[in-house]
Formats: structure tokens, C-alpha cells, sequence
């Protein structure tokens, strides 16, 4: 049922290979991306489970391939082409990196071997998904760093692309390094810690703050964070301190946080009450974060939201989806784009690291031998073999502390090479596509 | 079972005000947007057909009930709370302006008036979605003027926020005057056009181009749209010139498009092919589209793909959700936000539009009289009315037609005013408030 959500060529393109007999033809597909996108040294890939169940549950309902049928772009369609499409199932093989690997330009982080139009119609939802989450969870590991242990929450779903895109931009975040989300489907669908206490709408909601304040208290007891800056962030900080315990610690939303921070803390801290956290929100990102954290102001947790959830200084990633391979006629050729600037090179590939270096070969060399005798690990692994899952994926937490352990890996200095084999097979191929050219 | 789509806080905060006796007290919120976005002179409003799905579907299922009672924030509430939630419906009321509307900062494009808390929950998803939407059919306008009557259509779903965001992007920049979408979903679920036909993995899954091409004219026939970049355009531009009719034209998608867009129209005219169409794509933008129309090249239909469906320039909306009124023990209180820049107006508003001149007043006022007689139009209309519709909404074609008719009404001198009653208003409420504080 989730078969229209792709482009109309793929479907298009489905049609004219089932007329002309390609069906069965297998043909593999990478997803990578050309360049990193501007402000980023690398990229974290996210979004393979959901990109996974997509793919294990790809069909279409009768009732879209009534609607399909009706499109004038399939006039000519003969009717076997929409039987084919009722009973479409996924039986393809996909490799793929684990979530939460940092990787680079170039390197497949997905790959489909399918009859050609099961590897075709994904390519729509596999972009989108990978590149969404994959984006949000790099722009998260940049906010943890900036934070530099200090913890931050994801915030953000209320400005992302649609609530959908909000749930997913929580787990994304949190497999990036945040501790967890304010989005409460996204907690209840991948097990993420979700976190929120009280918006100023609460404040405003009884007759005087104080009593807003000591109903939170009542409610939440050593969980209530009080929002303090409705109308004055001193003044909401005195109120509160003048709760006493139990608390959890305050949150400031607007004004100089650093001063303010300072200032609070102060006031928690006469009122006995050091151990109160401060939390911050209010479009923070991790240039903010930053200057927060070298300013060494006395804020404990970040809530981050739009910037984040939009990955808003570098909103899109430029990830393709392109043919490496195929069986034409039953004999392999290797395919590749070649329009100006747009390059690809042929040949499924495997992406082996090892300390400070990532080798992109074709997909059938051996690992580069480190010193000491032990193999590069090959970051691309079976993850769907003929249609079944080969094993469960690990969840969010697993990708979350995944993705924290492999950062070490990665340094500013960190090279991207080609394998001499896989240079050698994309020279030969461009002397082979001269020869099939029209 | 929609329920959890949104932030934790909006959940404890329904506890609480559970809790205390305010769930039934009625609270009126109001969502617009604090300041334009950068690059954007005005906003177009989408996304309300969702929105309103959303609250006439409010609910949470057994298995969310429990999630929530689980959380550790919920372990101080009571039984009955859970038992609410579970007969949850909103029975409020809701305004809003018609989709394809255009609007400016601080005017509300919905407002909700309802219980407490069924106004409370619903905060998240109706900024998530309509702040998208509106983004989008605002980029879609923008690239629409840019192309100077020439048609433009979506393409951008792989680059999206997720693929639940492409569909929503394919609909909103429908409404903001693309004339259609390559996202099917979109197409199914909303009756929006759809559009496409090949990509270079189609040229590429034949053993030459000259075949790829012949496969698409027979079965496109008239329809056939050739992607003639994937070796080079100029020569794949006389391989189908070669093929002759029947076709509907070409597609560019890289390389100087100017510069090839006339190559490819001389050597289509000089095949005979005259009223074969050129359709260029790649990287395109309002910037884009408005400098290819400028130099006058022959390019008929612009595909705009990633800066459309991301916003690129310009990727969130600063809409926010405010209390404006409620009712506390009976009695009605505006209420407003005090923050440092953050500062809201109180009470329930209306919006009324005459030429050039926007008048944002207190809900309950007369609409001003235009020259000639006729009163300025109420922007806000209801659309619920005690949790019930009050009449089919306008689909995503009326809606476009509405934003084509409105967009004239709109110039770069649009004013935006207060009505001296909500003036004072706003000041009575200051002096209220400042008598309630703590």
C-alpha cells in the first residue's frame, strides 16, 4: 500500500520495462551522495529501518493500481502490467551501512540488487528517507559536540516538514546525540526517551503564576521543569525558588541566556538549592551552543528545536540513487552517468575504513590488511537478501551509541580513496560506453 | 490514534490542567507567524484540509494510553486522566482562512477555541503542518511568478523531509501554481496532476540510447518526454529528432540550459518538430527559472525539484500557537505572552482585507466599510464548529485557483494594521496583567 509513494517515471519507467521484457533483468543501485553539503566535514547515515520496512512491505493496493491504470501517461500499458503490479513484492538484496556511521561523498551508504523495476520504483522513498534522517542525525552530532557533554534534547517537530518529518527528526537527533525527543509518537515508535514539562500556555492559564507554578510542582514533583520567563525571567526564578524542592531545575526560553543563566543560578543557589538544573531553549543551534558553553554559563540541558529539526543552515543533502550495473540480455555491463558534472562510477562497490582513511573498491575486493595482520571493516552489509530480512535490525539506541563510537574515527584529515581496481573498471567502462553509443 | 503527534509537554500539561479542575474551561489559541521569513515578502496559507483531518480524528488508542501512563512524568496522575484520554475527541471550534490565501506576521491564518486541553494537544501538528504547507505553496508562488506564465511543476519528493513531506510538498506547491507533481501519492490521495516519464537509468538499462528512446516513444507515443542528457545532450537531441513524431518533446537536466535549450529547439525545428516542448530541470530556483526567462530561451516547463520542496533559501516558518483568551473560573481573561521579542497580542482576532490594506481586529468587530459601500472581507471563516465540519472544504484545485485570484490583491505596499479596538485592548490587558503577577 505504500507503492504510490515514489515518482510517476518510476512507474512509467516500469511499465516500458515490462513491455519490453526487462523485468527480470537485475540491475544494482547506490545510494550516495555527490558532495557534502555546505557547513558539513561529514555526514551520519539514519533512516535504514524505516527505509527497511518500506521495502519488506512494497505493494500496491487495488484500488492505486485503479488510479495507476487510469493515468493518461499508461493508455498503451497492456493489462499484464497491472497484474504484475498487484502482486509486486520486493524479492530483492540490499547492503548497507549500520545507522549511525559517519561517512563521505562518493560512499554508497545503500545498496539495491533487484529485478530492475524492484530496484527502480524504491529510489523515490529510499532518497527521502535516507537523506532526510541522515541529515538531521549529522546536524544532531554537531549540536552534541557543540554541547560538549552537556546534554540537548531535540525540540523541533512543531517547525519541521510536516509532523511526519517531526517524528523521524526526533529519532534522527537522537541517533545524532541527543538524549531524546519532546515527540511522543516518536517515543512510543522506536523506544526514545521523550522529555517536556509545561509551555508558557500553562502559565497563562491560572489567574497568577505562582499558582501555575505550584500546580507543575504538585503535578511533576522531582520531574517539574518550571518555565520562568513568561513575564520575567528573575522574578519566574525567585517565585520558583521560593517553591523550594522538589524540583527538577527551570527553564529559560528568551532574553540573554548566558546572563540570565548566571543570574538564576545565583538565585537557586541562595535558596539552597544547587542541585536544581537550568535548561535553555529558544533557536538555539550549535553556534549558540557554542558560545554558551565557552562563555561556561551554568546551563545544564539545550533544548534545541527549528534549527535542528530543519537542519536550517543546510537544509538539503544532494543524495542520488544511480545505476552501478546491470544484466542486459543476461551479460553484466557496468552503467554510469556521464553528463557534465553529474559523474558516477560503475560497479557495485564496498566501502572498507580503517583509522583515518576510507576505501571505496569495487565489491568483490578483498579488505585492505591494516598493520597488525587485521582486515578494514567493510562498512556495506546484507541487510535484505532475496526479499528477507536477514537478521533484525538494531534499534535507535544500538545506532545512537553506534554512531558516538564511530565519531573517533573520523578526524578533519580524514581520506577518501578509490581502490586501483575500481579506477581501472571506470576506465574501461568509458571506453565501453563510447562503443555502445548511438 | 493520532494522538501521540505531538510534544510531551502538551501531554502533561493536559494531565495537570486535568488535575486542577481546567479541563473543561475554554481557551481560545490563535497560530500566525512573529515576522516574515527572510527572503519572503508575504505568506501563502496551505495545509488546512490536513489540519482539520487531524482534529476530526483526534484520538488515542488503548496501547498509546498505556505508553503514556507508563512515562515516568505521568506517575502522579490520577486513573481518570487515562480514562479522558481515552474517550478524547476535540469538540471545539475552528476559523481559519482558506487555503492559497495570502498573509502577513501576526495575522492569525487559524484559531481554536475549545476545552483546554482539546486546544492544547492539538498545538504541535497544526504548526507542523500548517507552517510546511504555507512554506511550500509560498516557494511554489515565487518559482510560478519567476516563470513568467511558462509551467512549472514539482519534482522535488527524494530531496524532501521524508517522504510523508514530499506528498505534502507535491500538494502545497500545487496550490501556489505549479500545475502538478511527479509525487503518484499526491496525485492519489489529493487529485493533484502528475507528471514524469523517464529517467537516465532508463537510457541506461539499454545496450544504446537510440533503443532506450524508440522503447519510450512506443509507449508514450505522443506523451514522450526524452531525457536527453544522460552522454550528451546535443547529440541525444538529434537521435530523437531523428525518431520523429509522435513525441511531446525533450527534457534538459544539466549542463548550461540556456545555451542547450536553444541547440535542441534548433535542431528540433529544423527536424520538422516545431511544437515538441522543451522541459528543463536540475538545481533550479525562482533565481534560476527567472534568469532563463529572462534571456528568453526556449525552455516551456521548468521541473523544480529540491529548493522547492525544501524552501532551500528560506526552510522554516516562525508560526507560533498563542493563548489569546480563556475563560479561568468563569470569567473571561486576555491573555498574551510578555517575554523579551516575544510578545503577543491578546484576545480572539479577525482579519479583514480590502485593496492594499490588511486590518487585524478584536473578533467581534464591524468590518470597515470600503468606498462604494461594500465591507472589507472577513479572512477568517469558521470551519468547525463544536468538533463538527461545517462544510466540505475546498480541495487543493480550488484551493490554487483561490491563491491565483488573491495573489493580485496583494502588493509590495500591502499594509498591515491594527484596529484601534484591539489597540486598546492590548493596552487594558498590559495594566491586567501587571495587577496578576505573582
Amino acid at each position: 500500500m505504500n507503492g504510490l509513494q515514489t515518482d510517476l517515471y518510476q512507474l512509467t519507467m516500469a511499465a516500458g520495462f515490462f513491455e519490453t521484457g526487462k523485468v527480470r533483468e537485475r540491475a544494482t543501485f547506490e545510494l550516495f551522495v555527490r558532495h557534502l553539503p555546505r557547513h558539513r566535514e561529514f555526514l551520519v547515515s539514519a533512516g535504514l529501518a524505516q527505509a527497511v520496512d518500506y521495502l519488506l512491505n512494497l505493494s500496491f493496493t487495488g484500488e492505486q493500481v485503479d488510479y495507476i491504470r487510469k493515468l493518461p501517461q499508461f493508455e498503451r500499458v497492456s493489462p499484464a502490467f497491472f497484474e504484475y503490479l498487484r502482486a509486486f513484492r520486493f524479492t530483492g538484496d540490499v547492503f548497507a551501512m549500520r545507522e549511525g556511521t559517519p561517512f563521505f561523498p562518493g560512499e554508497p551508504i545503500l545498496t539495491v540488487r533487484a529485478p530492475l523495476v524492484e530496484a527502480q520504483i524504491p529510489e523515490t522513498y529510499l532518497l527521502a528517507m535516507l537523506s532526510f534522517q541522515s541529515m538531521i542525525a549529522t546536524k544532531a552530532v554537531r549540536v552534541a559536540r557543540a554541547a560538549d557533554g552537556r546534554s540537548v534534547v531535540e525540540f523541533g517537530t512543531r517547525r519541521a516538514h510536516s509532523p511526519e518529518a517531526g517524528v523521524l527528526a526526533g529519532r534522527a537527533a537522537y541517533i545524532g546525540g541527543c538524549i531524546g525527543t519532546s515527540n511522543v509518537e516518536a517515543g512510543f515508535r522506536y523506544g526514545i526517551p521523550v522529555f517536556g514539562t509545561a509551555a508558557h500556555s500553562w502559565v497563562m492559564s491560572f489567574p497568577r503564576e505562582r499558582a501555575a507554578q505550584e500546580a507543575l510542582q504538585k503535578l511533576l514533583g522531582a520531574r517539574a521543569a518550571y518555565l520562568i520567563d513568561t513575564y520575567d525571567t528573575v522574578e519566574g526564578a525567585r517565585m520558583v525558588a521560593s517553591l523550594g524542592k522538589p524540583l527538577w531545575g527551570v527553564r529559560l526560553d528568551s532574553g540573554d541566556l548566558v546572563k540570565l543563566a548566571r543570574e538564576v543560578r545565583k538565585i537557586l543557589d541562595a535558596a539552597g538549592l544547587p542541585e536544581a538544573k537550568i535548561m535553555a531553549s529558544g533557536d538555539l543551534n550549535e553556534e549558540k551552543v557554542r558560545m554558551i558553553v565557552q562563555a561556561d554559563a551554568p546551563i545544564d540541558v539545550f533544548g534545541v528545536g527549528t534549527e535542528l529539526a530543519t537542519s536550517a543552515d543546510s537544509p538539503n543533502v544532494a543524495a542520488v540513487y544511480k545505476m552501478s550495473e546491470m544484466e542486459i540480455d543476461g551479460i553484466k555491463r557496468y552503467t554510469f552517468k556521464h553528463s557534465v558534472e553529474k559523474e558516477t562510477l560503475p560497479g557495485a562497490k564496498q566501502v572498507f575504513r580503517h583509522a583515518g582513511r576510507d576505501q571505496i573498491a569495487c565489491e568483490w575486493e578483498c579488505p585492505p590488511i591494516l598493520a597488525g595482520g587485521r582486515p578494514a571493516i567493510a562498512l556495506l552489509r546484507p541487510v535484505i537478501l532475496d526479499g528477507e530480512l536477514v537478521e533484525p535490525l538494531p534499534d535507535a539506541a544500538s545506532a545512537r551509541e553506534h554512531c558516538a563510537s564511530s565519531m573517533d574515527s573520523i578526524t578533519p584529515g580524514h581520506i577518501v580513496e578509490y581502490s586501483a581496481e575500481l579506477r581501472q573498471l571506470a576506465e574501461r567502462a568509458a571506453d565501453d560506453v563510447m562503443k555502445i553509443r548511438p
